[in-house]
């Protein structure tokens, strides 16, 4: 490996689009910037994908990711919402192909599986074991961005890359239960 | 007015993007182009999505036309499809608004009622009528071209570009018609 893997983990919307870029050098994510792209609600469509696309493009041309990692489509109850997602995910991956970016698609339940273990993990969970994984106070904030930051670190955990020892350590949760079992 | 509007209209897919360009002087609409954008099934949808992108930006460029007039998302019954024809327009919308094109979006039963008075007329009757309004001897071909064109004829109509009075000209039917009340 000549430079550590870097990956821009995106939580795709028109209105709130959250992005995360991780370093991962095979064996420690490290968070490198997280945030979210806002875009006017009473804009047109067109103008507020421009301004997703563009957000993603200077992203990319900031940090030179090698990796976009993106929430596939969640399947909203409302279609005409899940439609719109649409729109902004085509602009999103349009970037990412345009950059020949390496692009990884995980459906929501893949990305809280490989964070926490659990695919039916709360979002709570999630954020908290993003903040653990990337050793933060607390979790990125807006949760937007914690989604992304989430995206990015199930890139890191996956197939395709090396492994992640760190999810195999002792969370708090353990520590407290093997505390426990020395006091018996 | 300057010169004639300048009408790209769209009809959009992942697999096949029909397009139609459009002259109209306010008067008479010219078909100045149309064919189709074609992606290969088995190429992943972000090069996929690039592609569409790429052919309508070389549209754009080739013809510099003001407005961009492209059908509505279609709901169809499958969901999957509906939203990866979402990321197609998501594409094609961001072409157009960095382009910095009028963006015209139609619903498809506004684009046949344009065209031939029918909001739920057929395929068959929408071709008929392009290639009337448009002097040609037949529709143009394969009909996802025809579908483009047919959108680009609908800006023309539309109120935001000066009225179509060749719309009013009586069509076959309505001439035989008259000629059934003269002979009462």
């Amino acid at each position: 490996m000549t430079r550590p893997s870097l990956v821009l983990g995106i939580d795709p919307g028109t209105a709130v689009t959250g992005f995360g870029v991780v370093a991962f050098d095979g064996r420690t994510p490290t968070l490198v910037e997280c945030g979210v792209i806002r875009t006017t609600a009473r804009d047109p469509l067109p103008r507020r994908l421009a301004e997703v696309h563009e957000g993603v493009q200077e992203l990319i041309a900031r940090h030179r990711p090698d990796t976009l990692a993106i929430e596939d489509v969640f399947f909203a109850r409302n279609v005409r919402t899940t439609v719109v997602l649409g729109h902004a995910r085509g602009v999103i991956l349009l970037a990412a192909q345009l950059a020949a970016l390496t692009i990884h698609e995980y459906p929501p339940a893949e990305i809280k599986k490989a964070i926490t273990g659990k695919g039916g993990a709360t979002k709570e969970q999630v954020q908290f074991m993003v903040a653990r994984l990337l050793r933060l106070k607390s979790a990125p904030q807006p949760a937007d961005a914690a989604d992304g930051v989430a995206a990015a670190l199930c890139a890191c955990v996956s197939a395709s890359l090396p492994k992640l020892p760190e999810l195999k350590l002792p969370t708090m949760k353990t520590v407290k239960a093997a505390t426990a079992v020395r006091r018996r």
